[in-house]
């Protein structure tokens, strides 16, 4: 249940009403927006009767929600969030590109693509120090060796880390070490570890799980946010069907899809999303056409030598290209990279 | 199996080449190109043996071919095929635009609708006479009578007519009212309907079936390359997902794998695509970002009245912003509209 | 819309039903149970006014429909139909198999397997004599020859002819040369096709397309009752899912729905359901004891040289021991082969 | 790599063998068979020099694992593995059935059902006391006072427990009060739980993901035997698809195929699987026949007032029926209950 305040409602009324909620034993969430603030009710688990409110002054309406999610949705907030990483923003008219290998691999590589990320424009470093892997014999990633270079590496160049976080064990580790915490697609249903993403003050990126519906992300960022935490970039990364030239059919509906549905960011990982490095630039110049907030691409120097996910890694010069391509498609489509 | 003619081949020595395959019960697919003449072998049940040919003169080289198509697949015939269809072309520079209501539902709508469609600067006017529906009970279509209609409205307006052809025995009504025949999504598997319309010389607009890859999309078409019919429009129009937020998910990856795979040319079409109006003007902008040759649109004048597919369709100014958004965004892509 | 008879209706208070709805413009079926009568309407495009009918003598009920399929639903028939084809029947206690190699290859081949089929105990004889096939280059079968060598096989052998009709052109000529006719996945969308063979007087296997829905599936058999061909036997051959070690996944959750669905009888297809010829016998075992109302098994002499699908067909020794273990096991779930 | 001992190789043959592999920094796993003795080698990278351990006395044969799993794999171990659980057992000739709610909702439900099924034949009690669920607004489960719930109406029917556990923070509660431990669906790509869960030495039930293949699960369960568990048996509980009279699609052809691919117990779960309490018995029985080795049935005394998957759960009359008619089954195909 949502409900409405007035314009002009006070401060005093505004806790009143949250007050009242928590009387019953829910959970008053305050947003507020650029005109008037909303106030999300959770923890209840049936009906909760809207005349209890409407008669509070400064309420405006009360909006008995039907979609599974409240939080996440347009409904409760119709202004686009824009979550702001150090200076760099997610859902704007910003446009910010997370780039870097799959797996950290040495101090050496992660440095070297660094200074390529840095110098094409992007402004976030991506890598990976835990792995999850469909295989135990995988490689795992270097764990904190990686999140130390990773961090040197952003260090050096000014870039911001995005690094996934594959457990709640090793989550205070990946906090420290990152400016935005990554929750995989095989992660999208832990949700213990979403409640506990959900209790830190840290940008996440939540990607699609394999065979996950849009109402099954916005259920997981609903978790984030329903423990405190309203920083939750969503990120499309392709799905499962029955292609096989394609490692994953990237979901470009997906985009304008969730920018009506939630007022979250949504950024597209066009590497993944297909498996395969010369599918990379014509998708995700057409992701930013179709409305999306961001990127996330998988560049390596050495692509031939890489340690997981070579094949779908681009060059240096490729992302140049790339990233120039962008910066000339992000004005038609009144966005600025 | 391919044979590769010198760049300086003469006739002579290429009809050579294709009287043996001849000789050999096979049947001889000559495929000019800009550089050089490639010559397909069809027809074999096993492997042809290459030494046959590897002696002729003139011949540079016999490729063997392990993809299962092969009149349809860029290593026939690297240069990207365009198909005319009276001045207005497809695969080429140019973009074009199908644009229309689902269904001809009366004289009176298929003449206004016309009208809009070639006022917003499309050359290609769609409508539906003989629908292939999943229930008997539904509206099958005004039949020959659409058929009228639609050809009017075309002459009228100097639009050319794309439309279904839904069985073989309705083929030759439905080829002598339209300028493009088009198979729907649900005769993709329909052999004997692709093989009769690989007996003609005419375009085609072969859409993508429900579930079908991309390797049987090439398939479906090699039915009519195979038959004589080399002017074959591929049409992503979205597959089945487990996504509910659209009817289906158009598959926009589908656009580069093809272009690389084969010398088609390949159109998108977002209304059944996604099956929402509000979702078409993005994925439409996309699809071009992404490589596509030309779209397929719905328009209606009054969707809410729509005999099928009303939500899926543009209002006419809709339509019009759409065109104008495209011309855009096509000179970015090296492409005119 | 259906209309429930009084348990004492007469003749003539039936027929005055039927006249008053072919004086709307729309068409009664007749469909008569042990009970008492029903009477289905169809060809109405939108609601029909139940008033109309309520009053009329010998009217109990009428039934708004609001599933999709209507002569198929168990709600306008509630007794299973039972389909007898020369003695042999299905949809009743009796359980009969369908046996027999993917193509007829030729004489020799289809007279030695009827024979194994035969002495195995099945009652009917499968082979393709028009094969749709996804590549115009495979093996499209013997064509009228192989139905001629199908027939003299059956006939030999006192065996009944199941086999493939791929189009309206060759209709004719399947239907005179065999018992049942048979619509493969790929046609199951065909509408022309199903309603054409809905015109005739023949029993049909109907079989799921690669992706249908069970609803789908119900619709296509809907189309051809709706034409006045009632003897329609579904089969559950197998869906397209993520898998990879079964060439289909088999459905046998589509057995009881379809049981608690519509009134026609189901049968099962382990061999294209799954693929793999060691899936087959505990697949088949499976499905009857989930309801099945009989079988389709491909069976080759000589596997390893099939032209198609020798990989999934059972020799005649494995073939034999399956009968033998139906025949146990169909007495526990009360039927008989 | 797997390394087969011969039949009469001594204790000292065999330590050496796993002195080698480990003097190599990789970890060797002794499975010994009935008749002889099989080393796995995890831990490598890349591939190991099989001449490094062919000219060791006792050594048969060297064989490369080229499927990704490997301690799972049949190859690897040719005769299944039977899972005692205080002497009742998995993957023997004995099947067993583990019953009960989804949710422990009270003290009294769960006593009481424990009771009902108890005197229907089972041996197992299930019930859930954490449940992950899609909604963080949905019932999450009694936690600590349901496991005790659990644990007593366990102690008075002599009942073991199985039920879920749904992070690594929880797990050692959950293992003190359960028999064996059960990994939901959601949490089968969870490998941080996976792995923890491989060092203890408890009974596992690992349950299918919604959308995995065949080769996850076995790699999802080579986690856990990577970790020294070996006690794990598998679940198929549906897979998703497109069909909508069914939740899921429960899939059959798991049962053979992970019978020949592993020497792992496998166990049916149609409740889940199907989600329609009129379909779980059929397909109970068809999963007996098809070769399972156990079944999960959800049981409720008032499928109308549970909290959760009312609507799939037997009522305690059916559930009866159903054990009565899995008696009749399971000898027919060699086994008892």
């Amino acid at each position: 249940m949502l409900i409405i305040m007035r314009l002009d409602a006070s401060r005093k009324e505004i806790d009143t009403v949250k007050e009242k909620i928590s009387s019953f034993g829910f959970t008053p969430h305050e947003i507020p927006g650029v005109q008037r603030v909303a106030i999300g009710i959770t923890g209840n688990k049936g009906k909760v009767d809207s005349e209890n409110f409407l008669t509070l002054p400064g309420v405006v309406e009360v909006i008995s929600v039907t979609k599974p999610f409240k939080l996440v949705s347009r409904d409760f907030k119709p202004e686009s969030t824009i979550i702001d990483v150090g200076g760099a923003s997610f859902g704007g008219e910003e446009l910010n590109v997370i780039a870097g290998p799959c797996s950290v691999e040495s101090r050496a590589q992660i440095l070297e693509i660094a200074q390529i990320v840095k110098e094409a424009g992007a402004r976030f470093l991506r890598g990976g120090a835990f792995k999850p892997r469909t295989s135990p014999y995988a490689f795992q990633g270097l764990k904190l060796e990686g999140l130390e270079y990773l961090k040197e590496a952003a260090e050096t160049t000014g870039l911001k880390v995005v690094t996934e976080v594959k457990d709640t064990e090793t989550l205070s580790l990946v906090a420290e070490h990152s400016d935005v915490l990554q929750i995989g697609a095989r992660n999208m249903y832990n949700f213990s570890l979403l409640e506990r993403v959900g209790e830190l003050d840290k940008p996440v990126v939540l990607k699609r799980g394999l065979s996950a519906t849009i109402e099954e992300l916005l259920m997981a960022a609903e978790y984030i946010l329903s423990k405190g935490n309203y920083k939750v970039i969503l990120c499309e990364r392709g799905i499962r069907t029955f292609e096989t030239y394609t490692r994953n059919t990237l979901d470009l509906n997906a985009v304008p899809v969730i920018k009506k549905l939630s007022h979250l960011p949504i950024i597209v990982d066009p590497s993944h999303g297909t498996g395969a490095w010369d599918l990379v630039s014509p998708l995700a110049l057409a992701a930013i056409v179709a409305g999306a907030d961001g990127l996330m691409i998988e560049v390596h120097s050495h692509p031939e030598k890489a340690m997981s996910d070579g094949f779908q890694s681009l060059k240096p010069e490729t992302f140049h290209r790339l990233m120039n391509r962008l910066k000339e498609i992000s004005t038609i489509v009144g966005r600025r990279i």
